[in-house]
């Protein structure tokens, strides 16, 4: 199975670490294909950016679609573009936070997510109403670091990012961590050893359930709300990414 | 005051529609630009077409921005791209969706939601928990009437929306009727005035609510979630949609 | 259009600082009728003087309707009598908690409610949930000034909000302030400008509503749970409380 | 113990029948006195109904405190003055719909309020909700009796009350019913008998939760949202109604 | 009428001072029998405990079914085995958590549970839910004592939890304690003294309740999810324990 | 690997369904060993049988500890001794009701559950709120087929499944269809091909995700609500179920 990994922003350093860390939990036959969009944001740390990298992930499922991909993680916590990109994928599509927040819930009472700048909390906020994790959700805390700051080298990223998993152990009443950005895919294994309890990345969550909705031969429902978009013009500068006939391709 | 009404999809004659039903609730000093995004689809049915429209509409907010528009109202009813809108916007912007709930929250106690096509209810279900109005609405249906179908001449568009609207009132405890697309935006006075309950429609709530929030002097928080987009590259197509300094323009 | 402020408490030197709120907050062509009922409490802080009060309040509604009041206020953040209110009048009635918490929601992910005594927050309490304000609301900070010493001279009260607003700005996450109490309603400006996120004040925001709904012709709904009262018969010294038909007066 | 049963109403054949049915509840050593207030309307049937009632509630709790009274309940189902009288009374109060919900949830997984006109529809479902009963309470059925015809003689209020709680129990999925006015306090066990489930009428179950609580030492809490009122004047008609001291009375 | 109190552990002198409180709290008609079942763990402080549980209560619910008990407390906080011991009794049964969180809903506006090991917080929680109480707790509070520590000499047990409940009262905004433990039945009237609010233990509230609904005439609905279980074969241990036809015993 | 299917009933030829939809599901390295407990009800069909059977499931548990298994799925809908048995359980462990829900919440916006007795419903209703799955949930139906009629030759109970799962399609807005019992794992291929959407079996989806959750290195976390059962002392016929030190065997 062949299973696509958009990280919705343009930074090629990012997407190689988030195709690393999707490898890295993917099965033995199963194929990774890590990308960045062809247009869109450096980085995701809003709505607008958000709103904005939706272009970008749509147009990478597209082209999955077109290219025999059977599956789709969308690698940023805001899980930009998400539903739409369900609409026009015959099979499943993954978001990471929803990815994360699910699997947590399956291994913890309550959990709590770290994530990068507070601007960004009320992104997470809405979707852990979206996702029916109110009673789960511990708390949502912001390291003040910036999406692009997490791999530089030194280590200061890592240790914020420890010292503010510790506080939610201690004060939120957390039993696991969910990591709030794709960019800390490659912190979880080490981070839950540090801390005991379990750190759940986005990224290889995502590329489990994907592998699993495959194998249990699930696609998304073309029923009611996830249905195929009804074939239509677009106008402008994107003309090119109207809905075609299912049939022919998205 | 100048209030920028943008029609999500492109097509002309459904932003003159808007625009005129803008304009008859507009107060006299109130200027109402009604605009077709330049890019987008005919039409909005679903999650992708809203997703991939969103682009014009911030387009067009940038655009607002630079021209000196004081607030934005985004006219069709799955209020794509608004939380995006706000963090580019000064002034005010509301979805009519929003508006339309808010306001039919305050003249009853439960309201019906009467729609277009069945696979949008999806949308508007996820609107619905997202504004807090679950206590509020007591359904939301569909006429199966395509978007573009509502002003067909002859009538029989209006006659499906009333039917469904009786039976609304009827079967579902309805106390007033929120219309649920902005192609039905000239139809609430007749409607309202047929059924005998209040028919709120969005765009002509929307114009008033961000009348109301320019008049108390009130801009969307630039503190948290809603702040200016932080400064960055955007990549390929989008590179000119890249936020700058929110003192230079979005 | 002629639009009644019920103060619902008796106190003079309140009902005049929200009449001058509420002028200066309506529009040129809105007459404003600022009244304290005939009976009352001098002061609204807790249940009792809450549902004490709302027999003013429905005597100044029911002399509104004979008077040929648009449109009705209710200037007490417990928003007394409201949903009683709406029964008798034709057109809207807003009260001013609830018109603060839907404005504040419409400018910013989330607000704190920063209110008089803290024995009034189990009343702010019940009203986030009434209003579906349950995601929105941040925080209900008491500053335990008593209503009445709120507009006492030296401006110990002004600064006693100011800092509870900012701690709620640094602590609660709010990104808005709800005043909650009618006797802030001159400090919402000074406030505003001082802390730079939205202050809204309920006076003027529900003046606005109410002007808003009447231009978009939408009155109270007389189906189902705001039905005009049936005519029955009231004994006692509420006799000449009891409804009569609608069509000849409350 | 003394508990005081107040009929909000003042139509006193109601007060007796509620007056029976408490008294037929009550312990060998409580004594039950039932009133109607001095003023207010004949029957409750919609939200005004309801406010006006609260005046005469709260004065014969007020006058109860004088009188030695040890708890209260308030007969009727939309629990007017609820919370206020709370705040003056020392011991419990109970109301009848939030008592016999309470109940309701302790026998049945899940029950149906069968009430009188279907606009007091919207009146039971805000106490649902205040109550946090929403995943109990299957439905709210009116069967459009208005109060005063509950008992008049030959038997077809009865007829039709049972058949809309065999719909609910064939339709809702309804386990138990609970009847929605204190005027069917004389039918619910005719009604089990006949329907085999429990029915839960309110004034017999808060009159035996007035007991628990006294006989548990438990009065209302005086610390937060339901302490004694703050003494202060009172204007008008409602000059005598003004709290005074706690330990001098109400 | 006989009431028969379960303590799911099988510590006797816990059951004795469980016994106590009952008898104390029960009317001069009452029978009280107090029992620990013949199985299961000496005391219960978490899922596994509570689980396992839930086979002695059953066993003693349904002896208590072939002595004539009328109804049934289970007097643990973490209710176990409360749902499948509604199925097979006739009479009410009551769970000391629920017993305690309706009761303190009655007469305050919140309240604080102050419970045993922080180990048991999550249970509560889930009753917390479950009960629809998500509105009322203001807090779950643990003082890291275990069950069995609580009735040691010297008084430290006590002077720990009144201290948590004054934090509860100070930084919770609670209006009543809840106390968490079957084991804390006879500190309830001391810390109500010192505390100056409501503090109400669930083992005399459940037994309130449970007369209560006796006196009512009301037992558990056996229509749909509480209907007596369906007569089936058990296998190994358990074969004793299947359940026969209802009219022949449990 | 080596997963461990606990069927909780004891009905050896439901466990033979049940471990062959697991290997069917399961990856080739994953050893699947399924079991039925040395005791319990023959069916679970109501919470007395369901109390019952987590004895088994748990003592299954405990001697797949000591045996080495990795990951547990308990094979019965109402999910029993879910939260227990991962106290006692290094790796993790799934329900299938928690498992389908989660998976069908990843492929369509609402799905209905298709179940055996109505009896049953309210267990699932209790799962679905415990889960977050309210907003998604859009009916639970009941075909009123006894468990162990499910795999009765000739086909009827097939096609009464498959009937109430086009009702839910036509009349519920569901979107996918979750079936509500272990003993209808070998249905799901071929009714999801018959109906042309997601249908989603639990036995097979819980061991796709634990064998995620194993991939992930994820195990349940021992901190808070789930950690290890303190040590203490059972008595009677449970004496050898008492729970040990965690390093010695549970």
């Amino acid at each position: 199975m062949k299973i696509k990994i958009i990280n919705p922003n343009t930074t090629q350093r990012m997407t190689e670490t988030i195709g690393a860390a999707a490898r890295a939990a993917a099965a033995s036959g199963t194929t990774i294909v890590a990308v960045s969009p062809l247009m869109g944001p450096v980085s995701i740390e809003g709505h607008y950016d958000e709103a904005m990298s939706a272009l970008g992930v749509l147009d990478e499922v597209r082209r999955g679609e077109a290219d025999g991909c059977d599956g789709y993680v969308i690698a940023c916590f805001g899980d930009p573009g998400l539903l739409a990109s369900r609409e026009i994928a015959r099979g499943p599509v993954l978001g990471i936070a929803e990815a994360a927040m699910h699997v947590a819930s399956l291994v913890a009472g309550g959990f709590t997510i770290v994530t990068t700048l507070a601007r960004t909390q009320g992104i997470a906020r809405h979707l852990v109403a979206q996702y029916g994790m109110r009673d789960r959700c511990r708390g949502i805390r912001a390291t003040e670091l910036a999406v692009l700051d997490l791999d530089r080298p030194g280590g200061a990223a890592y240790r914020a990012i420890r010292e503010e998993c510790r506080r939610a152990l201690a004060e939120d009443g957390a039993e696991a961590i969910v990591l709030g950005c794709a960019g800390m895919a490659d912190l979880a294994t080490r981070l839950g050893g540090e801390l005991g309890v379990p750190v759940v990345e986005g990224v290889a969550a995502a590329v489990k359930l994907v592998e699993s909705l495959l194998a249990l031969g699930l696609g998304t429902s073309k029923v009611g709300e996830l249905a195929h978009p009804l074939p239509k013009v677009y106008r402008g500068m994107l003309e090119g990414f109207a809905p075609g006939r299912p049939d022919r391709g998205a």
